[in-house]
């Protein structure tokens, strides 16, 4: 049998899948590992209690889990979700959405496919034939992203600038010189760019673009009349995994018409129901609904009938802020605890300052092997994790930085003595590869 | 903001999405409807009290509901799931399927876009660089399946025979001269074939192929070397909505490394969970599970969690046999009943036998308004269904036949009363347009 070109994309090998069949071997291969290397939330005891709870509630209340199990949701999503959600958003943000502002999906991955192609590639019907491209200002971005276009030429990508913070510590920084000259090549007929799109807290890296980042990159986005999508998966209000302490002044989400606000569920410990949310212009959401309705027919609905309680009475905020963002924060400092503890100081290491996400993104200035070795390494001494090159995307430029080699991206959301062993692994197996 | 080539044509106006906007707007609009649109199944008590023993069970066992819905399923779905139904479907039909054999997607809505596009559309990497398109032997077909792919050019379709059974009875037959025409015609150089696609029962019309068109159909299939598509949505062995002692002969399910079984856990009654199965040789399963990785990063678990204690003890079949089928032979028949008693014998109507499925499925012989009008004053009358136009898609030919603008799809499966006094408002309406 012989794929299309779409099978050829999406159906063959890409780094996300590769990475996913590895782990899964890995794990059926009877060696204990110690997983560092997902995206999965963790396990928050307060948290399951509280899911608990509403499902109890809802299998308690009359017909309420025949609605919720027996019914095809809409594909724009539960009309009584949506407007809980607007209305939590105004109230806390002083917006004025409503019900026409968003989209649910079958999760936020779900969301970026569409959007990404319905703004990329071929405008066959458009004065303007340039095929559209998403520009990402700050590299490394989201691994999940690097596949979903229908080419791969979608994508343009910046270098960050690197500040060093420590001896050990650095934070990346949107090149903005870099950034604007793009779009404005963009503009004078070069290759065209259809949006900007950025992750806040970025993964892989925990980095937290402040207010003033923001409004840069929204300033620009309007000036060069682009949408401006902004991942929201980890941020604020919900789950919060914001360190508002570590980052340099506040980060508070925006949103305008020209911002596309992806949010989801999965990060506050609902992976598993696979619910997505777009805030966008009326225009977007529509046109998200009727993708969304001939590729998945229907939303699922475990999810929004789990958290619109907790929408509709805010107290889904102070989980987040009161719990969630307090159990992150705690791991994350102690993953920093024990990366200073276990590295040698003499090495050139240093990790991104962790502001927000669930993840350390460790950086080795000049390893000698490219970190995807390392991540073989580490995987036969039973330890997973992701290597950095994957989160370098977009633009060939990228690949031939020696840096997108010399990272890897860490869960520290695990127990704290998984994390422990697995990181004094790691820092042998660097040791050992600077020899 | 101006859309790609992939916007306007997924993000951009189809038939089901027009249909869908349009009741929930009929429904906002304050008017009691009767509601014989859409595709939801039926709320049948003793299933929804399975759904929450087994949702109870799930509480009450240490760390299962944490595991549901706090842990990312992976892109192919629960192994343990998978482990059950290749048990189950070998054990029942003698079948030899590994875990290799089964992908699990966010509805099988999903997984047709997913595959649809594998395989349709340009062939960039091929020596046969003609497109491919798919070929539905039976029209009516399924109107989800209308919009899916990257180009409306990627369809073929047969017209079927129509059988007169009675007065006001008819069936739909495969016309397999016409058929293998159409084969034979892209083996020597015509427009690609690239699969074979049915749906058994057939939504709309209710019809099942009978186990002797099915090997008919797979060994055609075999003989042209394309895969065979089966949508077993409404099937065997669940949700078994077959009434065994309406269709001629036998209707087991069918399957070899050249067949595609799409399945379904939404016409048992959870289609809030968007559970997809698609049984295929692992060439296939493996594209689908690297797709849907890229696409949708992961599966909902709540379907999978619900039904897997089911299909280990075999329960699911009883419940099926025993009473989902029932309930809906009972409500199909009390339709039919109905229809004979409110439609004046001296009108030209006659219903497709419902040999299956959730839908009674009338033609209007000569009628004097097309189906899409009908559908327009039933709907100002308070009735909601769906016009037949839409479930004849990919062929011109199709639009000139004026069958395709005799019909109505009608979900039986409805509250009687509900549906006793939609049908009667529709008689009279079709009374009132052949004047």
């Amino acid at each position: 049998m012989r794929f299309s070109d779409f099978g050829a994309i999406f159906g063959g090998p890409t780094g996300i899948m590769d990475l996913m069949d590895d782990m899964g071997k890995a794990l059926a291969g009877g060696v204990p590992m110690l997983m560092l290397g997902g995206g999965n939330p963790a396990h928050i005891s307060p948290v399951n209690d509280l899911w608990r709870r509403q499902l109890t509630e809802i299998l308690a209340e009359e017909g309420k889990m025949e609605r919720m199990l027996a019914n095809y949701d809409t594909p724009q999503g539960q009309p009584s979700f949506i407007r809980a959600l607007t209305e939590l958003l105004n109230r806390e943000f002083g917006w004025s959405l409503g019900p026409e502002n968003v989209a649910i999906t079958n999760g936020s991955q779900t969301a970026f496919y569409l959007l990404f192609n319905m703004l990329t590639g071929a405008y066959g019907r458009s004065d303007d034939s340039r095929p559209g491209r998403i520009l990402f200002p700050l590299m490394p971005e989201y691994i999940g992203y690097a596949d979903q276009t229908m080419s791969p030429d979608n994508f343009i990508a910046c270098r960050p600038l690197i500040e060093r913070l420590g001896d050990h510590l650095h934070k990346y920084h949107v090149d903005f010189t870099a950034l604007e000259e793009r779009l404005a090549a963009s503009a004078s007929g070069g290759e065209r760019i259809c949006a900007i799109c950025v992750s806040r807290p970025t993964n892989p890296s925990g980095n937290v673009l402040t207010d003033q980042e923001m409004t840069t990159l929204d300033e620009l986005a309007r000036r060069y009349q682009v949408p401006l999508i902004v991942d929201n998966a980890y941020g604020i209000p919900f789950p919060h995994i914001i360190f508002d302490d570590v980052i340099d002044g506040s980060a508070q989400p925006l949103w305008n018409e020209n911002i596309v606000l992806g949010m989801s569920l999965s990060k506050i410990g609902l992976p598993g129901t696979r619910t997505g949310i777009m805030v966008a212009r009326p225009e977007i959401v529509s046109a998200l609904s009727r993708a969304n309705a001939v590729l998945s027919l229907a939303n699922t609905t475990v999810g929004q009938y789990l958290v619109e309680p907790l929408l509709r009475d805010g107290s889904l905020l102070e989980v987040a802020r009161k719990t969630i963002m307090p159990f992150y924060r705690e791991r994350a400092e102690h993953a920093h605890r024990v990366f200073a503890q276990v590295f040698p100081d003499n090495l050139p290491w240093s990790v991104h300052r962790t502001e927000g996400s669930l993840f350390v993104w460790l950086w080795m200035e000049g390893l000698p092997i490219s970190s995807r070795e390392l991540y073989e390494r580490l995987k036969k001494r039973g330890v997973l994790v992701v290597p950095g090159e994957y989160f370098f995307f977009g633009d060939p430029d990228l690949a031939e930085w020696p840096h997108s080699r010399e990272c890897l991206r860490i869960n520290y959301g695990q127990d704290p003595a998984v994390v422990e062993e697995g990181l004094k692994i790691i820092a042998d197996e660097v040791l050992r590869a600077y020899g």
